[in-house]
């Protein structure tokens, strides 16, 4: 069972709620990254990429590791595991309500049809 | 094939990454509520919930609709589509990088037992 921290998804949704980092994640989600190749690849100053992945280390989502000058960063495992959770949960219960309201919809419109073909008679 | 557009995802996330704002969204899941029904359940102000929903409604998570003094708000159809998709596209990606490492690791762990086990003959 997942549990959901409030402050945990507050940081983590936070996080994601910029595209520039959803970007850093998919890139390390394909290799681990020093924060100078991120920067480059994404050209931004170094200064401006620490803040990024600050935010994503604080969020949980990104572990750094630091080896002489070199800071490397690295997925988080579990990254995004509660969040799609949370999302996922409240979908179904939500599709769920939707699929029983097209159902009451369809209903009605059936007893309309049938009512207007009885007044026809 | 789910679109992702990065400004809706920033604005959705962003939506996301407060409790008040997503206890909000479960509530409309289970029933629709006017602005007043939910500042009374959240204790909160008029103006502080509105301020909320009007957030959420930027994010095309909610609709408001007015009849005469009171806006009835609902959760949007398809609401958190985009954003479950985007952070389950990933997550499969990031777990299949992540059993691909687990089995590296295994095998160097095995082999490792083998090599001592040769030594030990």
């Amino acid at each position: 069972m997942v549990q959901y921290s409030d402050s945990h998804l507050d940081a983590s949704f936070a996080a994601l709620s910029d595209a520039t980092r959803r970007a850093v994640l998919v890139q390390l989600g394909r290799s681990d990254a020093s924060i100078t190749d991120l920067a480059g690849k994404f050209h931004m100053t170094l200064t401006g990429m620490k803040k990024h992945v600050g935010v994503l280390e604080r969020a949980a989502l990104v572990t750094t590791e630091k080896s002489g000058r070199v800071r490397t960063c690295r997925l988080a495992m579990h990254a995004l595991e509660e969040e799609a959770a949370w999302i996922e949960r409240h979908r179904q219960l939500w599709s769920a309500r939707f699929d029983e309201l097209d159902n009451i919809v369809e209903h009605l419109k059936n007893k309309e049809k049938a009512d207007a073909r009885r007044k026809r008679r």
